[in-house]
């Protein structure tokens, strides 16, 4: 389980983000204290918001793996990052976002890198929730055939009702971690739903009748104060393949419901205020 | 456009089922009446809902399509009725309902009649939203390959975040007669976004803009009074398999967010009450 992001304080205010964009080890103790079991916890690093000596030994830590995210032009950082915490004690893995919005040639160029990395994990992460079943096919072979000896992930976001599709596209063309998350919640339109994704795995180890308790004890209350899924905003910056920025800013407004007008926005290039 | 269904009087109660389950000619004129568009009318029928003498000619109709949904062992009616459609000068397409729980055997005979037919368009039907990709994949080419000189329609129900994904997977595999609605109304989970559909199509004579005023201007009011989408319950019985209505039942009672009480009811087959 990603239980947060580990950043530095001096990346972020914690009291505008809260405890979770730090992930001290108090906090985490805090919350797993009493808990038993042998689930491991991870943590998400963002290549610029945390530098590598902020990252102590595993030996001092609950955490199990320590996941990093950058973007295409910083995988040298991620993979000196990765590797520091592969040194700590840590699995790790490199997480490249918002590929969707790449150059192929620089895509190839930090895949190259990755294979010859001992980042033993590579995530397929489709940020903006615009990638189809050909796209997600075309990419995890790509990476796949680059990447010989690695495991890879898939990071899907949920824009165009696409997320749990494309977890299972990927699952075909040879993925297997798999990341999904409790009735979908997540930025935005969020992510891959845990309960259909464990449907559809009909592994007898997994049990879905637990998330389905947690669904309707925590999720149904939580999503009367914040809003995730299926958001007309979110769908148009899906398609578009931008950044979801201009869909969260316009549901927390009062145009939130004009569509059309969000859409015009969005395709004449007139900046949204 | 698909209007609605026509019905026979004796089939239903037009009190209770209101006018779209009949499609009278003089209600579906009152709609239309000083509307100036080229879009072909259809209307959907059952079989054993409508005889066929209650749909007569089209040139007394403004119905441009029947739609004969059938199950399979009743093709061989849904083929004649549907027969009976061309005579009377409209196009005419048979829809397999419920075929995920069909028995292949049966299902061969039915195509292999459907292929002998005039039928020109046949319709693969995910009823209850239980298929992946793979299922899509696998019918999409049987039916393509048993009724080669045939089109072939997809319509997918969204219980499982599905029916869009498998529209897709559907045209990737030859489909072209693409069933979708608009902010994917539609009976329990509801169906394709039709939004999703045309973003995806990407033709340059489909614009989304106006779909997305009528999202605005009418779905979203209609969403304040009708369930439709993802709801774990629709979630539970398309992944069981099982037609939605146990689901529709349950979200219309005290008990619609007892989802783990749900999902043991429908697995251990003790009745729902």
């Amino acid at each position: 389980m990603e239980i947060g992001y580990k950043s530095s304080e001096k990346a972020f205010s914690r009291d505008e983000n809260g405890p979770w964009k730090f992930c001290d080890e108090d906090d985490i103790k805090r919350i797993i204290e009493g808990t038993e079991t042998d689930m491991k916890l991870s943590a998400m690093c963002d290549i610029g918001r945390i530098e590598r000596e902020e990252i102590g030994p595993k030996s001092e830590s609950v955490l199990d793996m320590i996941r990093v995210a950058c973007y295409v032009k910083d995988v040298d950082k991620a993979i000196d990052l990765a590797h520091h915490c592969l040194d700590q004690g840590y699995e790790a893995t490199v997480n490249i976002m918002a590929i969707s919005k790449a150059i192929e040639r620089d895509l190839d160029e930090a895949l190259d890198d990755l294979a010859k990395s001992n980042v033993p994990v590579v995530y397929l992460v489709d940020s903006f929730g615009f990638m189809y079943s050909e796209q997600i096919q075309y990419l995890t072979r790509k990476y796949l055939w680059a990447l010989k000896d690695k495991t890879l992930g898939i990071h899907a976001h949920n824009n165009q009702q696409l997320a749990f599709a494309n977890t299972i596209e990927a699952i075909i063309c040879g993925a297997n971690r798999l990341d999904a998350t409790v009735y979908g919640i997540g930025r935005g339109a969020g992510n891959c739903p845990l309960e259909l994704l464990l449907s559809f795995l009909k592994n007898p180890k997994f049990d879905v009748r637990p998330i389905l308790d947690v669904i309707q004890t925590h999720m149904l209350p939580m999503r009367e104060t914040i809003d995730w899924g299926y958001f007309i905003p979110y769908m148009v910056t899906g398609v578009l393949n931008e950044h979801p920025r201009s869909a969260m800013k316009v549901m927390g407004s009062e145009q939130r419901d004009e569509f059309r007008e969000f859409y015009d926005k969005m395709t004449d290039g007139t900046p949204l205020e």
